[in-house]
């Protein structure tokens, strides 16, 4: 397991610590909004209030210039090297279909795609079948038996679906079959080991069982990635870790650090609140809040939707503050401006509340406030010993 | 080659990248400025007119407290690290000659020198005797033959010149003759090896010729450094870069990391944006355009001149910004400061333009302003990355 000096000098206590992640905060300079962001548009007198008595900054996700993907943005969140533990595309999305992926698992992500005759592609996304037709589609291929694993599909979205491969000795080195484009033929597996010959063979039965199910009558396969033990947050900070998120993605991405998931009923932040109120009474002591419209109307280029889905953050976190944690830290995982609509590589604002703390440097909470706060620029993989500190769950290092 | 995550991520696109590189532009508070640097006296309309729509920050360029030479200045701007791609000083030397250095040539840098009758060094700059003698005793030491490498050798200035040794299995382990100091002999040549024997013979041959020509009656050497392939732009980051610079040691650098060398014509910054302008036309999607005369008149002291280089580069910018870049980049590789006249650690303001960016954050372009910009402070070598992100150039990283 991977160890450093903070996992040396963590402590177990009886702190709590609120790690609220709003969802693509960041942005940038809007001409509409007068030059402002968002969030520097955005009402947010609760979060406001927080400021004169926190510690601000700003977090760099990745490293300069890097715009990271939800995985390692999150990864980085919770003290993971991004780089080092490199989630696939097919793990994530295994994850994020709540599939209870096993250490050793192989998982890929299934395109339907259409082909004509001589197999050659001619929609890579079989005409974006309904969800329906995908899961009554994932149901035949639910069938097919390969010697030496088991075989599971589950349906995602539309054309999109995966498949893990259980057995023993699997191995992730295997490229995408997708080309990429139409007008080829999707591309051979190749190499003689196990994991070659498994997806061969899938692909094969695959073939036959939908070969008259035009459009949907061929898949491409990308994203193959091998489920490995993740170094547990449990292990490493001893900290007692649950989630409270809507979507499954971020649901996975908990899990895999050690995290328990936490059940909100209804699906909303007045559900996350009673979750999470459940789960300190449990015996958990960091909570990982996620908040997902702020990142969706991002990616829209919504700008009123994203200043909206902050605000309604703000409206509801009194609810979590109520519930007594020691130290409360509110960020993002990554920038999603509305103009790029795309995640972007831009710093993230950090707000610290509690324990002891430089303040008054900053008058609100946005990107520029954060900018000029007294935690500085720093590395999305620096916040957890910064909790931890806060949080008093760090020993001195050295006599 | 060197791969890290901004190599993976690179994508060839249109987008258009201006690096604009002021040398040496950086300064400290001078007194008889009231306590402005050059940067902040200097009149630069054109550049503080595109400071409302980009952002700006620093950049150290090596590491905290490191003064750089050129050459590891310019190759951390160009993405290299300067620390783990170090060029030799005899490199160096050749490629600001111009010499068409071949990969395995050893280089090193050569100073005529004057010694007594008993071999003890009296001048180690040979009373800096004149360019055009030296010019005269280089064409003398040409004629050395050495038994397995072709010998070039080139006049600098004054007492400076530097060799070239070519031929199969050099190497570069070989320690300066230059004892740094008068009243002892120059050291000896260590080791076994060809390039002992060949440097050896090099400088008992150069010893015979020069004897009766005090003062500069005998050579030192020093900086022995082998050219070796670097990591290319091209390759690394899927650019098409030139270079606009008038001097040859700029010049070489860049083309160090595969930069096209550009023929400016006149020699000056109008040559230079002709040449910039062709550039583009041929395809080129990266330009190095470099600025001079602001480092010379910080190693001159000159304060009145620095302001004025600044000065004449604000002016030029314009017939640069016309040609239509999609991300321009002011900067310098050092800070200059006057009042030390000679290069220095302190970090160096950055300014980005083009590309979705957090603005607003300063007021002009200078240390002072660009110190609390929404770049912050940051590694030269992390320059590239936030270019290439601009620029719309660098792929997400992970799912």
């Amino acid at each position: 397991m991977y160890r450093g000096l903070t996992e040396d000098l963590a402590r177990k206590t009886d702190s709590k610590i609120l790690l609220a992640v709003i969802d693509g905060i960041g942005d940038v300079s809007i001409e509409e909004l007068g030059g402002r962001t968002p969030l520097e548009a955005a009402e947010t007198p609760e979060l406001d209030r927080l400021v004169p008595e926190s510690s601000l900054g700003m977090h760099i996700p990745v490293s300069t210039g890097i715009t990271p993907g939800s995985g390692p943005a999150h990864l980085a969140l919770f003290g993971s090297d991004p780089v080092a533990f490199e989630v696939g595309r097919g793990v994530l999305a295994a994850l994020g279909m709540e599939f209870n992926l096993e250490y050793g698992d192989l998982a890929a992500r299934i395109n339907f795609c259409t082909v004509d005759d001589n197999g050659v592609i001619t929609d890579r996304r079989a005409g974006r079948i309904s969800t329906d037709k995908c899961t009554e589609l994932v149901r035949l291929l639910s069938d097919i038996e390969i010697d030496g694993v088991e075989t599971f599909v589950c349906p995602v979205k539309q054309h999109r679906a995966c498949v893990v491969f259980r057995g023993e000795g699997l191995d992730d080195n295997i490229v995408d079959t997708d080309p990429g484009l139409t007008g080829e033929k999707p591309l051979s597996i190749t190499g003689s080991g196990k994991s070659a010959r498994v997806v061969k063979d899938f692909i094969m039965e695959a073939g036959k069982i939908l070969h008259d199910r035009h459009p949907a009558n061929f898949i491409l396969l990308r994203g193959f990635s091998l489920y490995e033990q993740f170094p547990s947050m449990r292990d490493r900070f001893r900290l007692t870790p649950a989630v409270a998120a809507l979507y499954p993605m971020y649901k996975g991405v908990a899990r895999l650090v050690g995290m328990d998931v936490l059940k909100c009923e209804p699906e909303d932040l007045d559900g996350q609140a009673r979750a999470v109120k459940n789960a300190l009474e449990s015996g958990n002591d960091f909570i990982f809040l996620h908040h997902k419209p702020a990142d969706s109307a991002g990616e829209d280029g919504n700008v009123a939707a994203k200043i909206k889905a902050i605000e309604e953050f703000d409206r509801h976190f009194p609810s979590f503050l109520k519930l007594g944690f020691d130290v409360v830290c509110v960020t993002g995982d990554h920038s999603t401006p509305c103009s790029m609509k795309l995640h972007s590589w831009h710093p993230v604002p950090v707000l610290i509340n509690g324990g002891p703390q430089r303040v008054g440097y900053s008058k609100g909470f946005s990107e520029r406030e954060a900018h000029s706060g007294a935690l500085g620029l720093f590395r999305a993989m620096e916040l957890i010993p910064l909790l931890l500190a806060s949080a008093g769950k760090l020993a001195k290092f050295g006599a």
